[in-house]
């Protein structure tokens, strides 16, 4: 996370690792239900297969990475306690694995979290410290903090045992349907899709990955294009899930090297899509958890008759906001 | 159904008809998850199992008994077809059923059926016939046109086949989290209660049964209560799916024999106990469908520390409408 760190070279997880963190969380994380939609698929001329993450634990996928990375904490880290710096998801994550190996956990989240979120990170018995997510660094603030209390910092992607853990996801899903044509994820700082990108080079080689990202930002779209990673501002969308700046040294590493394309979803594309999967497969999915089904709809097209997989990754929206959302 | 029927002894199905119309519906039901709550168990003090029946085909248990029903067809029946008359979930477990089986289906709807309903059932290929719930009796309406037509009637709950199929949920409930000390199980014309207690019966006996009505249409709790089947105006409630106007023969009998007691649940408990299970459990479901929840939440002192299993009935709410009630 340093400066000398991002220039060391970095040795990236593997599909082995995905298979390691499996083991980790088997008992502790949920199996996930896949579930199908004879309407959606009638309606979209694809067969699609909805990886339920918002069903996870903490109602999304970050559980896996999590879990998978505080076990593996050696005996001095765990008295200490560890620090997470999260929009949400992974701060709840982070808190529940905690409580569950008795560890001790320190959350640094944006002040305008859903309260849904701050009440249940809350809730597993973290402490919580609020930053501005427009005008502070949340990394500066959880290095600081970690550096003063010898905490043990777990980022919210870029971290290999992050993204092992999240990879296992994938893994489930391949392992339950069989190949699939094509999987669309939702993409932030890219944990979770490139740990589902792991999974699916070795389970379904053939299988085409996309990461999903909000139009309004698409600094991974152009890391993957430019070969760079870009760097952009907090965007505005109402994904804030996926409100991540850049990517990380293994994220990109990982997608650039197992991810066949990253694209793009529209507020109002995830809209549509919150109120299909609402509708016709009673879930409800947070915005940043339908970029991968807005982004399947969108390329239906291409992928009619196709066997498509989808992660949804999350469903920890208000529901008031949520019914907000909907009635636009 | 005549008259004469009505006098006729009756031969109530058993635990056996369950377990044949569970193999009836192996692999054309979806055996539904069975979901919990850290959350909601911490909140309530009771140890809670979700059947989740809003995510069954259709959105709702109905389509077990349907199919089963239907699976018995003889030739001559499957090639007249099959007459329902429903409020709507048992409109579109016939029409899917028939469409399955190839069976051709007419469906008599109450014409303020949800909108979302009505759709689906077209959607299955069914011809949809419309009636005004609080002018027109939709049995005599559903008795003619089988007459006239030659179809096959099948009942929303006061059929053997129909209860033998619903009470598969229970079933898998049971034999995946074995025994518990209570269910609360929604209650319209008691199909689902009368085959869930089959079930109950079978595989937990000491397992007390509860049938849940809405406050404004507690016929059932009256028929319960005094020994008669007990008439009711149709009760204006959130619950359209249980807006019955009383208990069948088999569903009353079943329901003395084998149910412990009937309760009720206001509105405003349904509301609550519908943000409860979005909030928490990112389940969008139906008032009628939260009957249960919100019933064992009143009770909940009793069963503090207790195996609780809740059958979540069906999730087929217009989104507005689910806004609209959760704004309340």
């Amino acid at each position: 996370m340093s400066d000398s760190a991002a220039s060391a070279p970095i040795t990236l997880p593997t599909y082995d690792d995905v298979v390691a963190a499996s083991a980790r969380i088997a008992g502790h994380a949920h199996r996930t239900p896949v579930m199908t939609s004879r309407i959606l698929n009638d309606a979209s001329g694809m067969q699609l297969f909805f990886k339920c993450e918002n069903l996870q634990r903490i109602g999304a996928f970050k559980f896996r990475g999590a879990f998978n990375a505080l076990s593996r904490f050696d005996e001095e880290q765990r008295k200490n306690g560890v620090i997470a710096f999260s929009s949400g998801n992974h701060a709840q994550a982070v808190a529940l694995s905690a409580q569950l190996l008795a560890i001790p956990a320190t959350i640094v989240m944006p002040k305008d979290a859903p309260e849904i979120k701050v009440q249940a990170t809350k809730g597993y018995g973290a402490e919580v410290v609020f930053y501005d997510r427009y005008t502070e660094d949340r990394e500066a603030i959880g290095r600081t903090l970690a550096a003063a209390r010898n905490l043990t910092l777990i980022p919210p992607y870029d971290h290999p045992d992050v993204i092992s853990g999240q990879g296992t996801a994938a893994k489930e899903l391949f392992e339950e349907v069989g190949p699939l044509d094509a999987l669309f994820v939702c993409m932030g700082g890219g944990g979770l899709l490139s740990g589902s990108a792991l999974a699916a080079r070795a389970l379904a080689p053939d299988c085409k990955v996309f990461g999903v990202e909000p139009e309004a930002g698409n600094d991974g779209q152009q890391s993957f294009r430019t070969g760079k990673i870009v760097h952009i501002e907090t965007p505005k969308t109402i994904a804030d899930g996926a409100q991540t700046q850049h990517l990380g040294q293994y994220t990109f590493a990982l997608v650039r090297q197992n991810v066949d394309d990253v694209l793009t979803a529209s507020d109002a594309q995830l809209v549509a899509a919150m109120r299909d999967l609402g509708s016709y497969m009673k879930l409800i999915v947070e915005p940043t958890g339908c970029l991968g089904y807005a982004a399947a709809l969108a390329e239906k097209a291409q992928w009619a008759g196709k066997r498509v997989g989808i992660i949804v990754s999350g469903g920890n929206v208000d529901i008031a906001r949520y019914c907000a959302l909907l009635a636009q």
